[in-house]
């Protein structure tokens, strides 16, 4: 689609896979507007690889910092709390992870809302997906269908009769499947980020929970795995 | 009810007459935690206001800073739009008024899911009302209705089965019904401040949509203004 005749969209971007996929596949169609937090997280690896990749696409891209006072509990926020190293098949998952971070989609979507409704966007995109994370609750489609209601009872737009909308392109995509896909539209996957505990080179320890997922998917997916690990 | 039969509620607090009363009505059956949100607005009088209510019924206050650069817009932020002296009467509101910032309530309740998630709480009080703000998207019931149901599909809570609920006791309430209750409470209105431009000893200018509501809140409840002026 020719430049001129793109609309905006808003898209999270943390600066790993599923989120770099997002933007590969949203840029095809829409005019991008990048945004990532800063939220305490242990690895700022992440934020450095967005703004890579922003760069690398020449589209705007924004940091929120969110007051880090709010987000405790987590594993990947709090230095208390261990990050697993062992990976949780999806079967295996019966409660929810420690790396789940309290409410942090409905957060980081809350800001997206604010952002395109000051941009005058009704597309946001959010690289969740089903498969891989079953222990969120907030990756879960009936999640953001929920979501997408109240977004357009919550602003301008949607009483407007603008339908704003939440598209999650890697809902109910495997982790190689995902891989496949940035792979096909040219996707440099060396330069983002998934560890938990990246250094600041942005190279991961191959040994949590994210990394063996990102792992096992270059894996099935029979692509050469660019990740550099420390 | 005695304090140790209590369980625990996030009170967003602004420091305004509507979010005073809540508290003074949800510190009566929840052990309250109040919230204020330092965003960039004009006045942190407001905020000063809720620092004082919160000493005064000695529970925790917690000041959120929001990256103002998400909030631009409007006249509550924007120092480039004027604030309106006229007061709007619902039933002359076709639009949406100037003052709304974009997606403000649904940040608000997100960052009070957040931290009620992490304190384990289940009930957020929030003083929205429907009749004096006709023109807000984000205050109208259907509105909140849509965020609980959201909530209760992004929390462990909700998962969990603890059913998490969005109070808004003053939805439809009018102002005079609205002072009725704090003062029927023994709050202390002179303590809260309305005003969009109030000047930093609290006091309001008398002419913007808020002070005039205001005032007539009080005059329709046939109660002595308490407020300050500058």
């Amino acid at each position: 689609m020719p430049d001129a005749e793109k609309s905006k969209a808003i898209v999270l971007l943390s600066g790993g896979l599923d989120s770099a996929t997002v933007l590969a596949v949203a840029r095809q169609n829409f005019e991008c507007h990048a945004l990532s937090f800063d939220y305490g997280q242990r690895s700022l690896s992440e934020i450095n690889a967005a703004k890579q990749l922003a760069e690398l696409y020449t589209i705007n891209h924004q940091v929120v910092r969110i007051d880090t006072g709010v987000m405790t509990g987590s594993a990947l926020t709090d230095a208390s709390i261990a990050v697993p190293d062992v990976v949780s098949e999806p079967e295996e998952v019966t409660g929810i992870p420690v790396t789940y971070v309290p409410a942090r989609n409905t957060l980081f979507l809350s800001y997206a809302l604010a952002v395109a409704e000051v941009m005058e966007s009704k597309d946001i995109f959010i690289g969740i997906n089903a498969v891989d994370y079953s222990g969120y609750p907030d990756c879960r489609p009936e999640f953001i269908n929920a979501y997408e209601k109240m977004a357009n009872l919550a602003t301008k737009a949607g009483v407007e009769g603008n339908h704003l909308r939440i598209h999650t392109p890697l809902i109910d995509k495997s982790k190689a499947e995902i891989i496949k896909i940035g792979d096909g539209l040219g996707l440099d996957y060396s330069l983002t980020v998934s560890c938990y505990q990246a250094n600041e080179q942005g190279e991961g320890c191959g040994n949590c929970d994210s990394c063996q997922l990102r792992q096992k998917g270059f894996e099935d997916a029979g692509i050469a795995d660019p990740t550099r690990y420390f």
